[in-house]
């Protein structure tokens, strides 16, 4: 036996125990399923009806949720807290949902929310090809970068299906393929359930990502098309039993993002750049936010929704951190790069080109440095408010229309403004105290990072302090009616450029340096990474054939599972009603864990063993809150809402040991839905009764 | 009249217009007092017995707070939240005195606190010829500094008047005096009565800084020396009446630093470095420690008394950040930096030096930048735990206590030993799970400052997660007990740089950049600050005489002012006892505003009449907290705890319309004492009756 066979079987060795201990990893692709693990591990093997019946069955809430289709007259079942901002929005000083919960036992009691949009995965087909294409020999990284966001922009123009769909195209494994994806688009989006917030999110920031779990977290909506409930082809069933321990699930959703993909070099600058700079924003946004809301109780209403955002991604990225930190996470990675890369290394044909992708990775990083602070800051700044988030992009809207769809910045282009004009023109209430204190914070974080001599911090604040200046642009605005808005978009460029609007004369301050960050970073880093991890991407491929899954791109996946606690904690793998009502006396006098008069009341009327909360070692991460957990039947048995302690690392790394999934028992739903909530009919339409 | 006149004229006119509008502005030195101002505006002058009797009864209590002795028999008053520290240290699981309050009826009860010391300033001495002195001709700006720091090492320990008396060189106007001073310390300090933190620190952070305000932030400590109660010499008395509107009133204590003489430049490190750099690492220890009390009762216990520090200073630092921020501070400070300049420019003589001053202070901030934040970290993280922070000054200590006093690092000089001994073999209890955590945050906020590959971050984490590695150093270290800190030091250097005792290993990891970049700073920016300002204020002195008070040096100081409310704001200048129970119940279900029940029983008896809390414009700031606030007799009307939102500024200037303090009403401390805690000893001993 000669070297290079021994070292072979090495990585065969290797590869196979790997494979092993990752058994229910991945996001995959309905298109690419893992069908050999899938039929090996569980004899289970998807038909083509199966998998086309659950992406027609599963739709994506909002920019960052999953909810599924559960009854024939379009019944949407998601989680509270995906639903959160637009229960939020439906909510006034005088009827509060958030802290009141709804029930609208007929069709004519559902509420209309203001601007959600739901979309429903109709088709999708592969375009990298004619994506490279646009690629000329001899161009530059960043030409080659503007000729493909160019032709994409033109592919998802030319796609649109007909009124009612859209399309987009996806990038898939940093740039190693492209998909365009078709939505049909649901804008008449009503509220049916939603339980108090405090049963939702039981717990709170507590209890958010820990197991054992006691959240009746689910929130459900109907769809409607020409005023009237959408009759879907597809919609899924309920499980009459619910799942049992070590039975195999399935989970349909849009994870919003994995850098699994990501080389070392790539990993350490989310370490030591983009992650401790994302924190501290965080930290800042949670306590001055805390300290506005500890101010009256109107106050802690109205902050209510994005102050659960903020603690959420706190403990997402704290958990991340935590993980990049380790090093024994950072020695799996290090082990696996180099396992690929004496894979490249064996590989003669193109062991200096894959070999070189990892040092272009780690170049990008080092030019990305330079700017990253003031990048991500002005990025966060202008996001900074309802108002001036709108303010800034009817500026920059105004530039962008009149140029060709395609040579537009992407968010402009055609196909995008109908989601765009839907968020600028949305009713949502928009309260001068909230958008005076989160302008404040933004001016104020803009002087902090730039320093108060910076020529954009001094044109911001035009004289005045960040609290002054944030008044003024707020009380002097008319830009808070969404019909003002409108009408200055329709207007035009030269109507919003000699606009007088404080609010419009504080965004246009930061358009021009963000259209040269963005450039910068577009040229310099994006288009540099998809070169190279496309190459990267190749090298995968010709080692581990297709049996890679792409990193997480909000697009529809399916993961897959067993029911299971986790060992090292001796964490059963459910929960029961009964529980609810004991961690309530544990953590009593507190008012994330203090359940409304209902329920106490309901509480002798419960099955206290009915199931509640479970955990499964599908890989999930956010933005499949709201996933249906589903049996191989393709049933309901369960509504995805969170991931425990040791799945925060999911963004890089699966940890099928120790992380889980955690839903919603089916069960649970039904118990609550008849027996608190009084909510018959609703538990009768999602049972099929 | 010659143009030079003129201008002559113009400054005096200005110089008076601003002495009018800062009529009651000012941290006065007491052999220093502001006579002229004190007799025009008050018709008062102070006789030298005033002045050294209120020398005599007001003390230093621990390193950032101030009490008085208020009875012949060694009684200090002072602040809850001065004696927190004590009053934590004192508690257990079993009996949390911060929870339960406390009072001793007779001598035998009272509490011995582990390691509290207090201080009483015995006498002064100018020393700034002595100190300039060691300069040689020729000498760089940093061999200066450090012959400087080498005298005042010596004369620090040549003054040692005694057992019992400690010494303390302290340098004035940043840089142009230099003074002795001679402390007679006590270290036998007993607990006599608190109220519960709910009482002392009503409102908590919410109502931190503001006013109208409900706080009986009141702690009674005994000194006793040789076993037995102190007899003072000077002790103050009790105001029969207490306090009026507009009634003139003075306050002495020990403010702890103000910045009111730096550069415009200065204050735009402070603005762009200092302060922003400042609040990231306090919004993340908020939340975090937020997160770490949240998860149980007991967490919740011990974490207290170091939340309320992080609070409180993360409320501070908004303040005077949010003032930097804004042009109309700032604009002031650069009218008045530029008439100073203007007459610096007119006086031919010193002209070229007096000016240089300034850019050579910007030049040391330029300096400064570009090892600020890794300094700042590596102090932080020193700094960051109980433990860690002992283990590091026993480390140092072993290096620098062979070498001669004057050689070595001051805080380990002789003079400086028995306070160091004293908090190194404290008998504070020190808890595992607060002291994982602490580490944990403080070696994570080294990776995401410095980055994971930081040679220093590799050296200290030594392979693992910064939890795993904090837990190992807290589960493995011998130094939670303070003998064996103790037998560590006696040891010696060689025991101690041969232990493997990992909070020692750890410790160690910081010691050589700490050290290198300590030199740095006094070198490169401490050194060239102290020449500089020691010029610009010669300037301040040619031009102002000796009507210019020296930033606040955490020494003592009297303050002055009157008995008012802020017309802006209609806030009136008192508050009553029964405003306490309307607020109670405005804020009801808040923990921070729930009263204990025995002042509800009380209520009935109470004379809700009773003046509480009341605000005067005299000037104060941090270090103040625990001062006697006196009338012109030098009687007890008030106890100073806090600044109004107004008041945050003082750190750079002095906010005579707007800002304002904040003090106990010596009646309501009295009729809560007699009424709510039964305590009819102690207000008699108060009274003298």
């Amino acid at each position: 036996m000669n070297r290079n066979c021994a070292l072979v079987s090495l990585a065969l060795v290797c590869a196979a125990g790997s494979a092993l201990s990752r058994a229910d990893e991945g996001m995959w692709l309905i298109s690419n399923p893992p069908r050999e693990t899938l039929k090996t591990k569980y004899n289970f093997e998807p038909t083509e009806d199966w998998l086309k019946h659950m992406q027609r069955s599963v739709v994506r809430v909002g920019m960052g949720g999953t909810g599924s289709i559960v009854s024939p007259d379009g019944l949407v079942m998601t989680n509270h807290h995906v639903g959160l901002g637009a229960i939020a929005k439906l909510s006034t000083k005088d009827n509060d949902l958030m802290k009141n919960g709804f029930y609208a036992p007929s069709r004519e009691q559902e509420l209309k929310c203001p601007d959600t949009e739901i979309r429903l995965l109709w088709d999708t087909q592969d375009v990298t090809d004619r994506v490279n294409g646009a690629v000329k020999a001899g161009m530059s990284t960043a030409d080659a970068g503007a000729a493909r966001r160019k032709l994409i922009s033109q592919i998802e123009k030319e796609c649109q299906g007909g009124p009612g769909f859209r399309c987009q195209v996806v990038t898939l494994y940093q740039g190693a393929k492209y998909h365009v994806y078709r939505y049909k688009v649901f804008n008449d989006v009503r509220l049916v359930f939603s339980p108090e917030e405090v049963v939702g999110s039981f717990g709170g920031d507590i209890d958010n990502f820990e197991f054992p779990r006691f959240s009746l977290d689910m929130t459900y909506f109907r769809l409607y098309e020409d005023g009237k409930p959408y009759k879907p082809e597809h919609f899924l069933s309920w499980s009459a039993d619910g799942a049992k321990e070590n039975e195999p699930v399935f989970v349909f959703g849009h994870p919003g993002r994995t850098r699994r993909l990501y080389t070392v070099d790539h990993l350490k600058f989310l370490r030591d750049v983009d992650l401790p700079d994302r924190m501290e924003r965080l930290w800042r946004s949670e306590v001055k936010m805390q300290g506005f809301a500890g101010k009256n109780a109107e106050n802690a209403r109205i902050a209510q929704s994005g102050m659960r955002g903020i603690s959420n991604g706190r403990k997402v990225y704290t958990g991340l951190l935590g993980g990049l930190q380790d090093p024994e996470l950072m020695g799996k990675k290090i082990n696996s790069e180099s396992e690929l890369r004496s894979f490249i290394d064996r590989d003669g044909a193109n062991a200096r080109e894959w070999g070189a992708a990892f040092e272009a990775v780690a170049n990008a990083q080092r030019a990305y440095r330079d700017f990253y602070a003031e990048k991500a800051t002005i990025d966060a700044v202008v996001a900074g408010s309802g108002l001036l988030s709108r303010a800034f992009e009817i500026v920059q809207l105004a530039d962008e229309l009149p140029k060709p769809s395609a040579e537009r910045l992407r968010e402009y282009a055609d196909p995008a403004l109908p989601s765009l004009y839907l968020r600028l023109y949305s009713s949502e209430p928009l309260y001068d105290a909230l958008e005076i204190e989160r302008i404040t914070q933004a001016l104020s974080l803009l002087a902090e990072r730039l320093g108060g001599d910076h020529p954009i911090v001094v044109e911001a604040l035009a004289g005045q302090s960040p609290r002054k200046r944030a008044q003024d642009c707020v009380w002097g605005t008319d830009l808070k009616d969404p019909a003002a808005r409108k009408a200055l978009v329709e207007a035009g460029a030269a109507a919003v450029s000699t606009s007088k609007d404080p609010m419009l004369v504080l965004a246009a301050a930061f358009d021009p340096r963000s259209r040269e960050l963005r450039k910068l970073y577009e040229d310099k880093v994006e288009s540099a990474e998809r070169d190279a991890y496309a190459k990267i991407a190749q090298a995968r491929f010709a080692r581990s054939g297709e049996s890679v899954y792409p990193d997480a791109t909000s697009t529809l996946r399916m993961s897959f599972g067993t029911v299971r606690g986790v060992a090292r904690d001796n964490t059963p793998a459910f929960t029961e009603i009964g529980g609810l009502f004991a961690r309530a006396q544990e953590r009593k006098g507190e008012a994330e864990f203090t359940l409304p008069a209902k329920w106490d009341a309901a509480k002798g009327k419960l099955d206290l063993k009915t199931p509640y909360n479970f955990t499964a070692d599908c890989d999930i991460i956010g933005g499949n809150s709201g996933s249906p957990t589903v049996n191989a039947k393709g049933e309901v048995v369960g509504l995805i809402f969170d991931g425990n302690v040791y799945s925060l690392t999911g963004d890089v790394i699966y940890d099928g040991e120790n992380g889980r999934s955690i839903s919603v028992d089916s069960r649970g739903m039904i118990e609550a839905l008849r027996k608190v909530y009084n909510a018959g009919a609703l538990a009768d339409e999602l049972q099929h009764k």
